[in-house]
């Protein structure tokens, strides 16, 4: 079987909120803000990213990584 | 095999920038944004949520979904 074939039977999070039917999170930000949000479901901090992506990537050759987000700061 | 053992091994993007070695995203918000993003990599719409978790989520019995993120409007 492909990767893209094994995927289709795979569930991605093995670790975040198990018992939740659904891990959507919601985040505020404020100007001046920059967050690194982690998309591998793999962080010892999330919803953050703590660069568990890299040992993910490596074992695995996924290409995943974080969403960065920032706001500017306030105009004066 | 569990589902645990199987994700060690498998590849969670199947379809975002292939020939990208990491993909991270940067994205700016201004006051009053609010914006969901994909934690998928299933979306049609990438970096931005479309949907495709629900159907990820039904074939595969996993339970991820979107970051939601928001910067508040400007103080007036
Ligand atoms: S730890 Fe998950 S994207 Fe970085
Ligand atoms: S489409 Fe990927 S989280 Fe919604």
């Amino acid at each position: 079987h492909s990767a893209v074939e094994t995927r289709l039977f795979d569930k991605i999070n093995t670790k975040i909120d198990l018992d939740s039917p659904k891990v959507a999170t919601m985040d505020k930000l404020s100007n001046g803000d920059k967050k690194v949000y982690c998309r591998c479901w793999q962080s010892g901090t999330f919803p953050l990213c703590d660069g568990s992506h890299m040992a993910h990537n490596k074992e695995t050759g996924d290409n995943v990584g974080p969403l960065i987000v920032s706001v500017a700061k306030a105009e004066e």
